[in-house]
Order: structure tokens, then C-alpha cells, then sequence
């Protein structure tokens, strides 16, 4: 029921191309997945989001367990039905927010122990409650729970907590008691070589259907972040699809694909897409800008997308009138062209050319980019309404 | 390049089925206009908008007047190519806002003038000049400037007010400088039979297009309004268009038709769909109550809006969880519902059979109505992105 398929390898890059049968579609690699948080990818109906290419959803455990509940999820037939949205979904474990949290959270062997954002009830996730969640969600992929720390941070806490997840990890697999779920192990050990190669062989021994790196994008720089996936990718079992969790900018993407990653997540298309900026081939566009007030030019002219149907000047006057038309327009815009990006990744990889490619975006992307490392994993706030945060 | 064709006239009621050219294509009647205030409808994209069966917009002169300005949009081609919306749009002429600025206005015979409500900046407006701002625009269809004045209110106001709109319709039209733009004249005249007639009579007299009522849902109880109807539309020409202007709830529209109304436009399908109350026709339905929380019917089995493809449960998780997909969809579904009232509404008229068709929505309606005759049309405020004004 599940079956990743290399079918190009880029021979002088590490980057792939592949497909990921689920029960519920392929998907083709590299792949980006929107985030939706709470069973809606924030602003977009389930129509818009297929129309801006994506395959896979990403949805939040910690998110739907706290609401609606788990429980009501899977009365409701499970986290497909219950969203509409009746492609692949993927669920995290929880793992992140828990980390987001940090003050409030506390980790033993046994279980992280926290309170809700929202009521400041007590939660427990342990491996086996992660999974049993999850399986009420009814994903397609669910995460192992893992224990993330911030970076920078003292060696010892970091081997302690790439250790506790991969004994959590073989925690969660003897849990699993779904036939068409598969489970997706995380590499953490910080940004050193010798703890995430030991961390990706430990895992690889445990025989996942898929790996994710974990742990990224937390504090540490953009060349830091690229110089851990040098040395990561190589020790995970090349025919098992590599998922780099919450990240990230275009360019991050499109270089964490040259390493050899196959599949993406991100808040940043919608959270900056809510803030008025908006991903382009040139660079990012920062829609207030009043120099747009009267430019008749659209975002992207060769963007199939809603959005870039109307002028950069109508774009910013929906921010600037504050109609929350604006935020979806550019939501819907950011989330086409991360498609966009992976759809291109793909070609360039068929083609024998992901270096060429990969040189143009870093010519362009790193000139003007979005400079941020944040990671772009959705935390336990959640995102407000009109998130003010952005990752700029 | 206007022509309103009447097709059929109840035999029973004053309900009326016709057609309306204008530049941008036909309305039939009678019609719905959703209000897109601010160049958009809040929270849909023109795709969506387009999908609810919406055939004509209403856009805000004064809201465009303040932002982005009056000379932008014509600098970007005028509202139909700023906004994307390539219908027919009718434009108000900022009376109801004056109106709704109540204390900071000063009208006088020759214009009001007024604080703009974002910076505080001295706005005048004249008939001539909202007449110049409405052809700077572009719409189909303009307003002449009108007094309003709230209900209850002396005699001699009322008076004085709907006098001087007969006086301000006349400068309107002799300030028209466009042969692809209609203007409708304004009956103003408070719950006064003799006010009404006299003013309906006087527009009368000036040959316009089109011609509406103004002044209504100000206070006055729906039984009221239903009485000035009464003795207002068989004074207004039976050839012209008749539109009711900023109401209403679904059973005003339903009992402004078989009065002989032909046109409407209200903020309430989203203003209300953004606060999480759907119209239905079993009545409306409050998304935030507990005992949607496991319900898998959806709003409406037979509606055909991207709302009705979810449970009410999902729906009423997104009110909960504040994603801005609840507001988004609830307004999708509200706008579709009250395009679907109109399109009964032509049919029962086109069989003969209004009457049963308005003794049943009363008989709905009536027991389970949104209790408001709270005016519909957006005030200078604008409406908030996440207005929590509902009008229950």
C-alpha cells in the first residue's frame, strides 16, 4: 500500500525524483506539503488548494487533539473525510510543539507532560498515545513523537534527546495497530555528524517506511542547516523517501534537494502570504510597498494562479484596506508557487540538469531572498487569524 | 445599452421578473448584489463570487473614494478592471455613509462634508462630484447623492432631507458626462405616504433609468418597511427598475418582491457568514452551538457551495478553532443561499405561483428569522476583516 519509487538520481547532485504511492494517491517527489494546521490549510478552500498543485497535506496531532479532539476527528470518519481533503495526508507527531512550548513542557522517558495553549489544560504524549492519535486522524503517514531541542545547545542535551527519540521511535512502531498507515522515523542529533549519522543507523535498523530529519531550521544558520543535511542524507537508506521537517524558504528547498530530500513542509507560503509578502521567481514581493500603488503588473505573469490575475496595485490595496481577500489571494499564490518550485525541481532532475537549475535559484534567491532560518513548522500557537509574525 | 425588460408580472402579487442590460452584460430580476465594498466581496475571489450565481457587485464610492482613491482605480482602467469583475457593477454614492457618519457631517444645500473615517482628512462631496468619482469608477450603473436621515425622525427633517435629495438627483443628472453609465434616482421621504409619493413622482418627472428607495431598514420595525413598500412602488414607473437599497434579511427581500422591488444589495450574507450564522431555508443556523459538534449533515444537502461539501461539525470547528476558512466558506454559502432565494423567487413568479412561494418562506421565515431590520448597507466604517457586529 505504500511503495516510494526512485526513478532519477541527479548525477552530480544528490538530488532525486521519485513517486510515493499511499492509500490515498501519489505523490510526486520532491514534494512540498501545505500545512494544515487544524484540518484547513489556513484560508483556502479544499478546491483552491488542489488547484495550486499540492498532493499531500500536512495536518498537526497536537493542533486536532486539543480541537476538536481526536475522538471527534474519528467519529466523524477520520481526518480525510472530516477536512475534505481526500488526497494524502501526513500528521506530525506533536514533537514540535511540545519543543514550541518549551517552559511548559516536561519530558521524561516515559511521556512529555504540557499545557494546552488554549486552556491551560494537562496533556500527555507519550510515543504510544502520539501514535494512537494518529491513527484515529486516520493519516496516510504518521510521525514518530521525537524530542527536539533548540539550537544552539549543550552536546549532552542534544544526545540525550536524539537518544530518548530513537528509543521513542521503536516505541511508536510496536504500537502501530493500522495496516494502512505508515510511520515515518525522525534523524534528530543537532548539528553534529557523529550523533545524526549514529541517530539515521539506528533508525535505518529499525526498518521505517520513510525518514525525516527533525531538529532543523531551530536557531542555527541557513549554511549550518545545509552542512547537516551533507552529512545526514548519505547515512539514511537511499530507497526510502527523506522528509526535512518545516522547512523552509525556496531557496532552502531547492538546495535541501540537491542534498537528496525528497519532501518538504512549511508555514511560510501562507504565514508571510497572510503578511502581505509574497514568493516570486525574481525574489519576494512585499506587497505594501507604495512604489505599487499604481503597477498594472501582476505578481507573476506566467503564475496560473488566482491571484495573478489582478495588478500588483490591486493586491496592495486589499492589504492596505485591510480585506482579508488579500491574505487569501497571496496565500493561494505562495502555495502555487512552492509547487511551482518542486514542479520545476522535478523537470530539472529528469532533464540531467538540477545543477544548472540549482545555480540559477541561488544566483537570484540569494541575492534577494527572505532571510530567515526560522522553521516554518507550525508551533503550538498555532498561527493567529492574522499572524502579524512573519518570517522575514 | 440600457434596457430593463419587463417579462412577467404576478397576477396575484406585485412581484415582477424582467431583465437589465448594462455595458458589462444582463441581470435578471429580480436580483441580489452582493456588496463588495472595498473592490472585493470580503473574503471571496472573483472565481468564487462568480460560482455563488452573483451577476451584478455593488461597490462603495466612498470607501474607493478614500482608498486607494477615486483617481487610481481609473488610473488602473476603473473598478471592473482593478477589481477583476468584468459584470455589471452599480456603485453607491456615499449618502448612507455620510448618513452613517452622523455627527461628523455637515450637509449643507450645496454638499456634505465630512472626516474620513481612517485619517481624520476633510472629505466634501457633492452630487457633482459623486457623480465625477462614480465615473471615474466605471460602474454600470451610479447613484445619485442622496440625504438620509435615521428613524424615527421629525417631519420637517424628513422632509427637508428628501426635498433636497430631489434637488441634489436633478444636479446629478445634469452632471453626467458619460453615455455608458446609467443613474438611478433615490425616493427618499421617511414612513410618510404623502412624502414618498410626492418624491417618487418628482424623480419621476426627471426621466431617470432607474429608481430606488432609499432610507429604509434606519430604524423603522419590518412591518414599517413593508407599509412604506406598500404605497411607495406603485408611485415609482412601472418600466423602470425598482431597487431597494441596503436590505435585507431573507423574508424583507421575499416581501419587498411581491411588493414590486426588483433589485436589492446587503452586507448581511457576509457580514453574518463571517460571524458564523448561515442563512438556510429551514432558517438560519448558529455554526458555534455545541450541538454541531458531531454533525455530519451539511448546511443545505441540495446547496451546491463549496460549504455545504463539509459536516457541520467540520464548519463549526473552524469558528471554534478562529481559521479564517469558516468566515471564507460561511460567506461563500450565505451569498449562494440568497442568489438562490432570488432565482426561487423568478420561477415561482415566471409559474404564477409567488404568492404560495411567499406564504411559505413566511411561514418559515417568519418563526425562525434573523430578528433585524438593521440596514445592510456597508456604513464608513467598512466592516471590519473580522467584524463581530452580527446582525441577529
Amino acid at each position: 500500500m505504500f511503495e516510494f519509487t526512485l526513478q532519477h538520481i541527479d548525477a552530480t547532485t544528490g538530488a532525486r525524483v521519485g513517486s510515493l504511492a499511499t492509500p490515498h494517491g501519489v505523490v510526486e517527489t520532491p514534494a512540498f506539503m501545505p500545512v494544515g494546521t487544524q484540518g484547513t490549510v489556513k484560508g483556502l478552500t479544499i478546491e483552491q488548494l488542489r488547484a495550486t498543485g499540492a498532493q499531500m497535506v500536512l495536518g498537526n496531532t497536537y493542533h486536532l487533539a486539543l480541537r476538536p479532539g481526536a475522538d471527534v476527528v474519528e467519529a466523524l470518519g477520520g481526518l480525510h473525510r472530516f477536512s475534505g481533503w481526500d488526497g494524502p495526508i501526513l500528521t506530525d507527531s506533536g514533537g514540535f510543539q511540545i519543543f514550541s512550548l518549551a517552559a511548559n513542557a516536561k519530558i521524561t522517558e516515559e511521556k512529555a507532560v504540557f499545557r494546552s495553549h488554549i486552556d491551560g489544560r494537562l496533556f500527555e504524549l507519550s510515543p504510544e498515545r502520539a501514535i494512537r492519535i494518529q491513527e484515529q486522524l486516520g493519516s496516510d503517514i504518521a510521525m514518530v513523537l521525537d524530542h527536539v531541542v533548540a539550537l544552539p545547545a549543550e552536546a549532552e542535551a542534544v544526545r540525550d534527546a536524539m537518544e530518548r527519540s530513537v528509543r521513542w521511535a521503536a516505541r511508536c512502531k510496536a504500537a502501530a495497530r493500522r495496516g494502512n498507515q505508515a510511520q515515518f522515523a525522525i534523524v534528530q542529533g543537532g548539528l553534529d555528524e557523529g550523533q545524526r549519522v549514529w541517530c539515521a543507523e539506528q533508525l535505518a535498523a529499525l526498518d521505517f517506511p520513510g525518514y525525516a530529519i527533525g531538529g532543523l531550521s531551530v536557531g542555527e544558520t541557513p549554511a549550518e542547516m545545509y552542512r547537516v543535511l551533507d552529512f545526514t542524507t548519505p547515512a539514511m537508506p537511499k530507497e526510502k523517501p527523506r522528509y526535512l521537517m518545516g522547512v523552509g524558504r525556496p531557496i532552502d528547498i531547492v538546495e535541501a534537494i540537491a542534498r537528496g530530500v525528497d519532501m518538504f513542509d512549511c508555514v511560510m507560503p501562507t504565514r508571510n502570504g497572510r503578511n502581505a509578502l509574497a514568493f516570486t521567481n525574481a525574489g519576494p514581493v512585499r506587497l505594501r510597498n507604495a512604489k505599487y500603488e499604481r503597477e498594472e503588473r501582476p505578481l507573476e505573469a506566467d503564475c496560473p494562479c488566482p491571484a495573478c490575475k489582478h495588478s500588483l496595485a490591486f493586491l496592495r490595496h486589499l492589504f492596505m484596506a485591510g480585506e482579508m481577500t488579500g491574505p487569501i489571494l497571496v496565500s493561494i499564490h505562495n502555495l502555487t508557487f512552492y509547487q511551482r518550485v518542486v514542479r520545476a525541481a522535478r523537470d530539472a532532475i529528469r532533464r540531467g540538469r538540477y545543477a544548472e537549475f540549482l545555480a540559477d535559484r541561488r544566483a537570484i534567491w540569494s541575492a534577494n531572498g527572505v532571510e530567515s532560518a526560522e522553521n516554518g513548522t507550525e508551533d503550538a500557537a498555532g498561527g493567529d487569524m492574522l499572524d502579524e509574525t512573519t518570517a522575514q
